[in-house]
Protein backbone atom coordinates (compact mmCIF):
# COMPACT_ATOMS: atom_id res chain seq x y z
CA UNK A 1 0.00 0.00 0.00
CA UNK A 2 2.85 2.44 0.71
CA UNK A 3 3.90 3.03 -2.28
CA UNK A 4 0.56 3.82 -4.07
CA UNK A 5 0.02 6.82 -1.83
CA UNK A 6 3.96 7.79 -2.59
CA UNK A 7 4.83 10.43 -5.50
CA UNK A 8 8.09 11.25 -7.28
CA UNK A 9 7.96 14.63 -8.19
CA UNK A 10 10.78 16.98 -10.29
CA UNK A 11 12.48 19.43 -8.04
CA UNK A 12 12.82 21.44 -11.76
CA UNK A 13 16.51 21.72 -10.14
CA UNK A 14 19.49 20.31 -12.07
CA UNK A 15 17.83 17.65 -12.46
CA UNK A 16 16.89 16.57 -8.73
CA UNK A 17 13.84 14.24 -7.68
CA UNK A 18 11.68 13.54 -4.20
CA UNK A 19 9.90 11.14 -2.87
CA UNK A 20 6.79 12.41 -0.57
CA UNK A 21 3.94 11.33 0.77
CA UNK A 22 0.94 14.06 0.42
CA UNK A 23 -0.62 12.31 3.32
CA UNK A 24 2.05 12.56 5.78
CA UNK A 25 3.21 15.99 4.41
CA UNK A 26 5.02 17.62 1.25
CA UNK A 27 7.80 20.02 1.60
CA UNK A 28 7.06 23.83 1.03
CA UNK A 29 8.53 26.93 -0.17
CA UNK A 30 10.13 27.75 3.61
CA UNK A 31 12.73 24.75 2.49
CA UNK A 32 13.01 25.77 -1.00
CA UNK A 33 14.08 29.57 0.51
CA UNK A 34 16.34 28.24 3.53
CA UNK A 35 18.52 25.99 1.23
CA UNK A 36 19.13 29.13 -1.03
CA UNK A 37 19.54 31.21 2.44
CA UNK A 38 22.34 28.47 3.11
CA UNK A 39 24.02 28.53 -0.02
CA UNK A 40 26.92 30.49 1.39
CA UNK A 41 28.25 27.87 3.64
CA UNK A 42 31.92 27.12 2.34
CA UNK A 43 33.31 24.42 0.57
CA UNK A 44 34.44 21.22 1.84
CA UNK A 45 31.76 21.70 4.43
CA UNK A 46 30.73 18.89 6.77
CA UNK A 47 26.27 20.33 6.87
CA UNK A 48 23.93 18.83 9.09
CA UNK A 49 19.57 19.73 8.56
CA UNK A 50 18.36 18.92 12.10
CA UNK A 51 14.94 17.55 11.52
CA UNK A 52 14.98 16.73 7.57
CA UNK A 53 11.88 15.12 6.92
CA UNK A 54 11.24 14.09 3.30
CA UNK A 55 14.99 14.96 2.58
CA UNK A 56 14.11 17.97 0.42
CA UNK A 57 16.86 20.59 2.66
CA UNK A 58 20.01 18.27 2.27
CA UNK A 59 18.68 17.19 -1.51
CA UNK A 60 18.97 20.75 -2.60
CA UNK A 61 22.17 21.84 -0.94
CA UNK A 62 24.04 18.67 -2.41
CA UNK A 63 23.51 20.76 -5.55
CA UNK A 64 23.41 24.46 -3.90
CA UNK A 65 26.55 24.13 -1.83
CA UNK A 66 29.77 22.05 -2.66
CA UNK A 67 29.60 20.75 0.95
CA UNK A 68 32.35 17.45 1.89
CA UNK A 69 29.12 15.61 3.46
CA UNK A 70 25.57 16.46 4.22
CA UNK A 71 23.94 14.39 7.10
CA UNK A 72 20.19 14.45 7.68
CA UNK A 73 18.20 13.94 10.95
CA UNK A 74 15.21 12.69 10.80
CA UNK A 75 12.80 11.31 14.22
CA UNK A 76 10.17 9.14 12.27
CA UNK A 77 11.41 5.80 10.89
CA UNK A 78 9.31 5.68 7.97
CA UNK A 79 9.96 9.32 7.31
CA UNK A 80 13.87 8.76 7.50
CA UNK A 81 13.62 5.41 5.38
CA UNK A 82 11.37 7.77 2.43
CA UNK A 83 13.93 10.01 2.92
CA UNK A 84 16.96 7.72 2.17
CA UNK A 85 14.95 6.35 -0.95
CA UNK A 86 15.45 9.75 -2.45
CA UNK A 87 19.05 9.73 -1.81
CA UNK A 88 19.21 6.51 -4.00
CA UNK A 89 16.78 7.69 -6.51
CA UNK A 90 18.98 11.31 -7.07
CA UNK A 91 22.43 8.86 -6.57
CA UNK A 92 23.42 11.33 -3.84
CA UNK A 93 24.52 7.80 -1.51
CA UNK A 94 28.43 9.18 -1.65
CA UNK A 95 27.71 13.03 -0.66
CA UNK A 96 23.94 12.51 2.02
CA UNK A 97 23.48 10.23 4.74
CA UNK A 98 20.22 10.02 6.26
CA UNK A 99 20.38 8.53 10.15
CA UNK A 100 16.94 7.94 11.76
CA UNK A 101 16.97 9.49 14.96
CA UNK A 102 15.97 11.65 17.98
CA UNK A 103 18.48 15.39 17.56
CA UNK A 104 18.45 15.20 21.45
CA UNK A 105 20.63 11.73 21.06
CA UNK A 106 23.03 13.61 19.19
CA UNK A 107 25.37 14.73 22.06
CA UNK A 108 25.73 10.86 22.54
CA UNK A 109 26.81 9.76 19.19
CA UNK A 110 28.34 13.08 17.76
CA UNK A 111 31.55 14.55 19.10
CA UNK A 112 31.14 18.21 19.91
CA UNK A 113 32.42 20.91 17.63
CA UNK A 114 32.60 18.81 15.01
CA UNK A 115 30.14 20.27 12.43
CA UNK A 116 30.75 23.26 9.99
CA UNK A 117 27.16 24.72 9.58
CA UNK A 118 23.49 23.67 10.40
CA UNK A 119 20.59 24.24 8.44
CA UNK A 120 17.05 23.22 10.40
CA UNK A 121 13.45 23.71 9.49
CA UNK A 122 12.03 22.95 12.56
CA UNK A 123 8.52 22.47 13.87
CA UNK A 124 7.14 25.67 13.92
CA UNK A 125 4.28 25.35 16.25
CA UNK A 126 4.31 23.84 20.16
CA UNK A 127 3.10 21.10 21.62
CA UNK A 128 0.22 19.29 21.01
CA UNK A 129 -1.98 19.45 24.34
CA UNK A 130 -3.02 15.73 24.86
CA UNK A 131 -4.91 14.37 21.78
CA UNK A 132 -3.48 10.98 20.34
CA UNK A 133 -4.79 10.97 17.38
CA UNK A 134 -3.39 14.34 16.10
CA UNK A 135 0.45 12.58 16.74
CA UNK A 136 0.26 11.53 12.71
CA UNK A 137 3.37 12.02 10.90
CA UNK A 138 2.37 15.49 10.07
CA UNK A 139 1.75 16.85 13.48
CA UNK A 140 4.99 15.27 14.45
CA UNK A 141 6.23 17.12 11.71
CA UNK A 142 4.94 20.68 12.80
CA UNK A 143 4.59 20.36 16.10
CA UNK A 144 7.08 20.23 18.78
CA UNK A 145 5.64 16.67 20.04
CA UNK A 146 10.00 15.60 20.88
CA UNK A 147 12.30 17.84 20.18
CA UNK A 148 11.24 21.99 21.46
CA UNK A 149 12.86 24.98 19.37
CA UNK A 150 15.80 25.08 22.49
CA UNK A 151 16.78 21.37 22.02
CA UNK A 152 17.57 22.58 18.26
CA UNK A 153 19.27 25.38 18.95
CA UNK A 154 20.90 23.90 22.08
CA UNK A 155 22.32 20.28 20.46
CA UNK A 156 23.29 23.15 17.94
CA UNK A 157 26.06 25.09 20.39
CA UNK A 158 26.98 21.39 20.83
CA UNK A 159 27.83 20.29 17.32
CA UNK A 160 28.85 23.69 15.80
CA UNK A 161 32.66 24.78 15.43
CA UNK A 162 33.44 27.74 16.58
CA UNK A 163 32.13 30.05 13.87
CA UNK A 164 30.32 27.36 12.76
CA UNK A 165 26.92 28.48 10.62
CA UNK A 166 23.63 28.19 11.51
CA UNK A 167 20.51 28.37 9.16
CA UNK A 168 16.95 28.32 10.07
CA UNK A 169 13.82 28.94 8.77
CA UNK A 170 10.45 29.81 11.52
CA UNK A 171 7.51 31.78 12.01
CA UNK A 172 8.08 35.49 12.76
CA UNK A 173 5.01 35.31 15.99
CA UNK A 174 7.96 33.25 17.64
CA UNK A 175 10.66 35.28 16.61
CA UNK A 176 11.10 36.56 19.97
CA UNK A 177 11.95 33.57 21.42
CA UNK A 178 14.02 32.30 18.77
CA UNK A 179 16.32 35.23 19.22
CA UNK A 180 16.80 35.01 22.83
CA UNK A 181 17.32 31.41 22.39
CA UNK A 182 19.90 31.74 19.78
CA UNK A 183 21.78 34.39 22.06
CA UNK A 184 21.35 32.21 25.23
CA UNK A 185 23.29 29.75 23.18
CA UNK A 186 25.62 32.00 21.91
CA UNK A 187 24.75 31.50 18.22
CA UNK A 188 24.71 35.28 17.27
CA UNK A 189 22.29 36.14 14.41
CA UNK A 190 23.85 38.06 11.74
CA UNK A 191 21.64 37.96 8.83
CA UNK A 192 17.57 37.87 8.84
CA UNK A 193 15.21 38.00 6.06
CA UNK A 194 11.27 38.49 6.20
CA UNK A 195 9.51 36.43 3.20
CA UNK A 196 6.48 38.05 2.25
CA UNK A 197 3.92 36.28 0.34
CA UNK A 198 2.85 39.74 -1.33
CA UNK A 199 4.85 43.09 -0.86
CA UNK A 200 1.46 44.58 1.30
CA UNK A 201 1.15 41.89 3.10
CA UNK A 202 2.61 40.97 6.65
CA UNK A 203 5.41 38.04 6.52
CA UNK A 204 4.49 34.54 7.11
CA UNK A 205 8.13 33.17 7.65
CA UNK A 206 11.78 34.33 8.18
CA UNK A 207 15.22 33.17 8.06
CA UNK A 208 17.89 33.64 9.69
CA UNK A 209 22.01 33.02 9.50
CA UNK A 210 23.54 33.08 12.77
CA UNK A 211 27.32 32.17 13.67
CA UNK A 212 28.57 30.52 16.76
CA UNK A 213 30.40 32.67 19.09
CA UNK A 214 30.51 35.86 16.39
CA UNK A 215 29.97 39.39 17.45
CA UNK A 216 26.52 40.93 17.50
CA UNK A 217 25.75 43.22 14.31
CA UNK A 218 22.42 42.07 12.67
CA UNK A 219 21.95 42.80 8.95
CA UNK A 220 18.40 43.03 8.37
CA UNK A 221 17.71 42.12 4.69
CA UNK A 222 14.99 43.57 2.27
CA UNK A 223 11.60 41.32 2.33
CA UNK A 224 12.08 38.91 -0.08
CA UNK A 225 8.44 38.66 -1.83
CA UNK A 226 6.77 35.60 -3.68
CA UNK A 227 4.00 36.70 -5.51
CA UNK A 228 4.05 39.71 -7.67
CA UNK A 229 0.98 42.23 -7.65
CA UNK A 230 -0.04 39.87 -10.63
CA UNK A 231 -0.22 36.72 -8.83
CA UNK A 232 2.39 35.29 -10.47
CA UNK A 233 5.99 34.18 -8.83
CA UNK A 234 8.42 37.21 -8.60
CA UNK A 235 11.68 36.58 -10.64
CA UNK A 236 13.69 36.45 -7.48
CA UNK A 237 11.57 33.14 -5.98
CA UNK A 238 11.71 31.74 -10.21
CA UNK A 239 15.36 32.00 -9.38
CA UNK A 240 15.59 29.96 -6.50
CA UNK A 241 13.03 27.20 -7.46
CA UNK A 242 14.52 26.45 -10.95
CA UNK A 243 18.02 25.75 -12.03
CA UNK A 244 18.00 23.26 -15.17
CA UNK B 1 23.83 83.93 19.97
CA UNK B 2 21.67 81.24 20.80
CA UNK B 3 18.54 82.60 19.23
CA UNK B 4 20.13 82.95 16.06
CA UNK B 5 21.20 79.39 15.47
CA UNK B 6 17.21 78.48 16.26
CA UNK B 7 14.70 77.93 13.86
CA UNK B 8 10.88 77.42 14.05
CA UNK B 9 9.85 74.44 11.76
CA UNK B 10 6.04 74.42 10.65
CA UNK B 11 5.36 70.16 11.38
CA UNK B 12 2.37 70.77 9.10
CA UNK B 13 0.44 68.49 11.31
CA UNK B 14 -2.73 70.51 13.25
CA UNK B 15 -0.46 73.88 13.42
CA UNK B 16 1.97 72.05 15.39
CA UNK B 17 5.66 74.10 15.30
CA UNK B 18 8.91 72.72 16.37
CA UNK B 19 11.75 75.34 17.91
CA UNK B 20 15.31 72.95 16.75
CA UNK B 21 18.81 74.45 16.28
CA UNK B 22 20.37 72.55 13.22
CA UNK B 23 23.96 72.99 14.81
CA UNK B 24 22.41 70.75 17.07
CA UNK B 25 20.05 68.19 15.72
CA UNK B 26 17.34 67.91 14.35
CA UNK B 27 14.53 65.37 14.08
CA UNK B 28 14.15 62.89 11.83
CA UNK B 29 11.80 60.67 9.94
CA UNK B 30 12.36 58.12 12.92
CA UNK B 31 10.44 59.92 15.45
CA UNK B 32 7.41 60.64 13.38
CA UNK B 33 7.18 57.00 12.45
CA UNK B 34 7.31 55.93 15.87
CA UNK B 35 4.76 59.32 16.90
CA UNK B 36 2.40 57.37 14.38
CA UNK B 37 3.24 53.58 15.57
CA UNK B 38 2.12 55.35 19.12
CA UNK B 39 -1.65 56.20 18.43
CA UNK B 40 -3.04 52.90 19.94
CA UNK B 41 -2.40 54.50 22.98
CA UNK B 42 -5.31 54.49 25.38
CA UNK B 43 -7.40 57.85 26.07
CA UNK B 44 -6.92 59.20 29.17
CA UNK B 45 -3.27 57.71 29.21
CA UNK B 46 -0.10 58.91 31.61
CA UNK B 47 2.41 58.32 28.86
CA UNK B 48 6.22 59.18 28.98
CA UNK B 49 8.60 59.94 26.33
CA UNK B 50 12.06 58.62 27.98
CA UNK B 51 14.92 61.24 25.99
CA UNK B 52 12.57 63.53 24.48
CA UNK B 53 15.44 65.43 22.96
CA UNK B 54 13.78 68.66 21.13
CA UNK B 55 10.22 67.35 22.34
CA UNK B 56 9.20 66.24 18.92
CA UNK B 57 7.46 62.59 20.24
CA UNK B 58 5.72 64.68 22.90
CA UNK B 59 4.40 67.66 20.89
CA UNK B 60 3.28 64.84 17.67
CA UNK B 61 2.19 63.05 20.26
CA UNK B 62 -0.63 65.47 21.42
CA UNK B 63 -2.58 65.46 18.67
CA UNK B 64 -2.13 62.43 17.66
CA UNK B 65 -3.58 60.39 20.83
CA UNK B 66 -6.07 61.85 23.93
CA UNK B 67 -3.43 61.29 26.29
CA UNK B 68 -4.27 62.74 30.23
CA UNK B 69 -0.50 64.15 30.82
CA UNK B 70 2.59 63.36 28.89
CA UNK B 71 5.76 63.70 30.44
CA UNK B 72 8.88 64.15 28.14
CA UNK B 73 12.62 63.36 30.14
CA UNK B 74 15.70 64.68 28.34
CA UNK B 75 19.07 65.00 30.07
CA UNK B 76 20.46 67.89 28.36
CA UNK B 77 19.90 70.93 30.08
CA UNK B 78 19.79 73.22 27.20
CA UNK B 79 18.10 71.17 24.56
CA UNK B 80 15.28 70.69 27.37
CA UNK B 81 15.14 74.45 27.57
CA UNK B 82 14.08 74.40 24.23
CA UNK B 83 11.70 72.02 24.17
CA UNK B 84 9.81 73.28 26.93
CA UNK B 85 9.51 76.46 24.93
CA UNK B 86 8.29 74.51 21.94
CA UNK B 87 5.45 73.41 24.30
CA UNK B 88 4.79 77.09 25.01
CA UNK B 89 4.97 77.87 21.78
CA UNK B 90 2.22 75.22 20.95
CA UNK B 91 0.37 76.15 24.30
CA UNK B 92 0.40 72.63 25.32
CA UNK B 93 1.44 73.85 28.68
CA UNK B 94 -1.23 71.82 30.51
CA UNK B 95 -0.88 68.80 28.49
CA UNK B 96 2.96 68.13 28.10
CA UNK B 97 5.37 68.66 31.06
CA UNK B 98 9.34 68.66 30.00
CA UNK B 99 11.77 67.80 32.66
CA UNK B 100 15.74 67.75 32.06
CA UNK B 101 16.44 64.57 34.07
CA UNK B 102 18.45 61.75 33.54
CA UNK B 103 15.87 58.84 33.21
CA UNK B 104 18.53 56.58 35.40
CA UNK B 105 16.95 58.82 38.25
CA UNK B 106 13.62 58.28 37.79
CA UNK B 107 13.15 55.47 39.92
CA UNK B 108 13.93 57.96 43.02
CA UNK B 109 11.48 60.63 42.12
CA UNK B 110 8.61 58.94 40.14
CA UNK B 111 6.24 55.82 41.31
CA UNK B 112 6.50 52.30 40.29
CA UNK B 113 4.15 51.31 38.15
CA UNK B 114 2.66 54.65 37.59
CA UNK B 115 2.93 54.92 33.91
CA UNK B 116 0.66 53.69 31.09
CA UNK B 117 2.35 54.23 27.89
CA UNK B 118 6.22 54.47 27.33
CA UNK B 119 7.57 56.06 23.80
CA UNK B 120 11.03 56.28 23.27
CA UNK B 121 13.34 57.42 20.82
CA UNK B 122 16.96 56.21 22.27
CA UNK B 123 20.50 56.69 20.99
CA UNK B 124 21.32 54.49 18.40
CA UNK B 125 24.88 53.66 18.52
CA UNK B 126 27.26 52.55 21.75
CA UNK B 127 29.11 54.86 23.96
CA UNK B 128 32.20 57.06 22.39
CA UNK B 129 35.18 55.61 23.19
CA UNK B 130 37.44 58.78 24.76
CA UNK B 131 37.24 61.56 22.74
CA UNK B 132 35.66 64.12 24.63
CA UNK B 133 35.78 66.62 21.71
CA UNK B 134 32.98 64.19 20.05
CA UNK B 135 30.93 64.76 23.55
CA UNK B 136 28.71 67.81 21.50
CA UNK B 137 24.93 67.52 22.02
CA UNK B 138 24.53 65.45 18.69
CA UNK B 139 27.16 63.32 19.84
CA UNK B 140 25.05 62.82 23.40
CA UNK B 141 22.10 62.14 21.26
CA UNK B 142 22.87 59.53 19.17
CA UNK B 143 24.96 57.95 21.70
CA UNK B 144 24.89 56.04 24.91
CA UNK B 145 27.17 58.51 26.49
CA UNK B 146 24.92 58.26 29.54
CA UNK B 147 21.94 55.98 29.74
CA UNK B 148 21.99 52.54 27.53
CA UNK B 149 19.36 51.06 25.91
CA UNK B 150 19.45 48.86 29.21
CA UNK B 151 18.56 51.80 31.37
CA UNK B 152 16.16 52.68 29.19
CA UNK B 153 13.95 49.63 28.95
CA UNK B 154 14.66 48.77 32.77
CA UNK B 155 13.35 52.27 33.87
CA UNK B 156 10.54 51.21 31.99
CA UNK B 157 9.67 48.12 33.43
CA UNK B 158 9.95 49.95 36.60
CA UNK B 159 7.56 52.79 35.50
CA UNK B 160 5.00 50.98 33.26
CA UNK B 161 2.14 49.32 35.13
CA UNK B 162 0.95 45.82 34.29
CA UNK B 163 -0.03 45.72 30.94
CA UNK B 164 1.68 48.78 30.26
CA UNK B 165 2.54 49.68 26.45
CA UNK B 166 6.08 50.50 25.23
CA UNK B 167 6.82 51.98 21.54
CA UNK B 168 10.14 52.59 20.75
CA UNK B 169 12.37 52.91 17.33
CA UNK B 170 15.87 51.51 16.84
CA UNK B 171 18.55 50.53 14.21
CA UNK B 172 17.91 47.15 13.23
CA UNK B 173 21.55 46.21 13.34
CA UNK B 174 21.07 46.27 17.20
CA UNK B 175 17.70 44.44 17.03
CA UNK B 176 18.93 41.16 19.00
CA UNK B 177 19.77 43.37 21.89
CA UNK B 178 16.85 44.86 21.88
CA UNK B 179 14.59 41.86 21.74
CA UNK B 180 17.06 40.35 24.11
CA UNK B 181 16.61 43.41 26.72
CA UNK B 182 13.00 43.16 26.71
CA UNK B 183 12.27 39.65 27.17
CA UNK B 184 15.02 40.02 30.12
CA UNK B 185 12.75 42.54 31.20
CA UNK B 186 9.35 41.15 30.89
CA UNK B 187 8.47 43.69 27.98
CA UNK B 188 7.17 41.30 25.44
CA UNK B 189 7.62 42.55 21.89
CA UNK B 190 4.30 42.58 20.31
CA UNK B 191 4.22 44.54 17.01
CA UNK B 192 7.26 44.64 14.72
CA UNK B 193 7.35 47.21 11.52
CA UNK B 194 10.81 47.37 9.36
CA UNK B 195 11.00 50.96 7.61
CA UNK B 196 13.02 50.51 4.48
CA UNK B 197 13.88 53.72 2.54
CA UNK B 198 12.94 52.06 -0.62
CA UNK B 199 11.16 48.44 -0.87
CA UNK B 200 14.54 46.89 -2.59
CA UNK B 201 16.47 48.13 -0.11
CA UNK B 202 17.44 46.82 3.26
CA UNK B 203 15.53 48.46 6.16
CA UNK B 204 17.92 51.25 8.70
CA UNK B 205 14.87 51.49 11.38
CA UNK B 206 12.42 49.05 13.45
CA UNK B 207 9.48 50.24 15.36
CA UNK B 208 8.52 47.78 18.04
CA UNK B 209 5.40 47.86 20.53
CA UNK B 210 6.12 45.45 23.73
CA UNK B 211 3.58 45.65 26.70
CA UNK B 212 5.16 44.64 29.98
CA UNK B 213 3.95 41.13 31.47
CA UNK B 214 2.51 40.05 28.32
CA UNK B 215 2.02 36.78 26.34
CA UNK B 216 4.88 35.98 23.81
CA UNK B 217 3.18 35.99 20.41
CA UNK B 218 5.01 38.88 17.94
CA UNK B 219 3.04 40.26 14.78
CA UNK B 220 5.83 41.19 12.07
CA UNK B 221 3.92 43.65 10.10
CA UNK B 222 4.63 44.21 6.24
CA UNK B 223 7.65 47.05 6.01
CA UNK B 224 6.62 50.83 6.01
CA UNK B 225 8.42 52.26 2.57
CA UNK B 226 9.23 55.61 2.59
CA UNK B 227 10.09 56.56 -1.06
CA UNK B 228 7.98 54.86 -4.21
CA UNK B 229 10.20 53.93 -7.20
CA UNK B 230 10.11 57.40 -8.32
CA UNK B 231 11.74 58.73 -4.95
CA UNK B 232 8.62 60.84 -4.14
CA UNK B 233 7.02 59.66 -0.52
CA UNK B 234 4.61 57.11 -0.41
CA UNK B 235 0.75 57.58 0.43
CA UNK B 236 1.41 56.17 3.90
CA UNK B 237 4.11 58.42 4.74
CA UNK B 238 2.50 61.41 3.25
CA UNK B 239 -0.67 60.57 5.64
CA UNK B 240 1.60 60.67 8.89
CA UNK B 241 3.43 62.94 8.15
CA UNK B 242 0.33 65.88 7.38
CA UNK B 243 -2.54 66.35 8.47
CA UNK B 244 -3.88 69.92 8.07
Amino acid sequence: MREKKERIDDLEYEGLKIIQRPDWFCFGIDSVILSEYATDIKPNSTVMDLGTGNGILSILLSKKIKAKKIIGIEIQKEVAEMAQRSIVLNKLEDLVTIENLDIRKLKEIQQASSVDAIVSNPPYKEKLTGNPNEETKRAIARHETNATLEDFIEVSQYLLKPYGQFYIVYRPERLVELIVLLRKYNIEPKKMRFVNSKIDKDPKLVVIKAIKGARPFLKVEKPLVIYDNNGDYTKEILEIYHKE
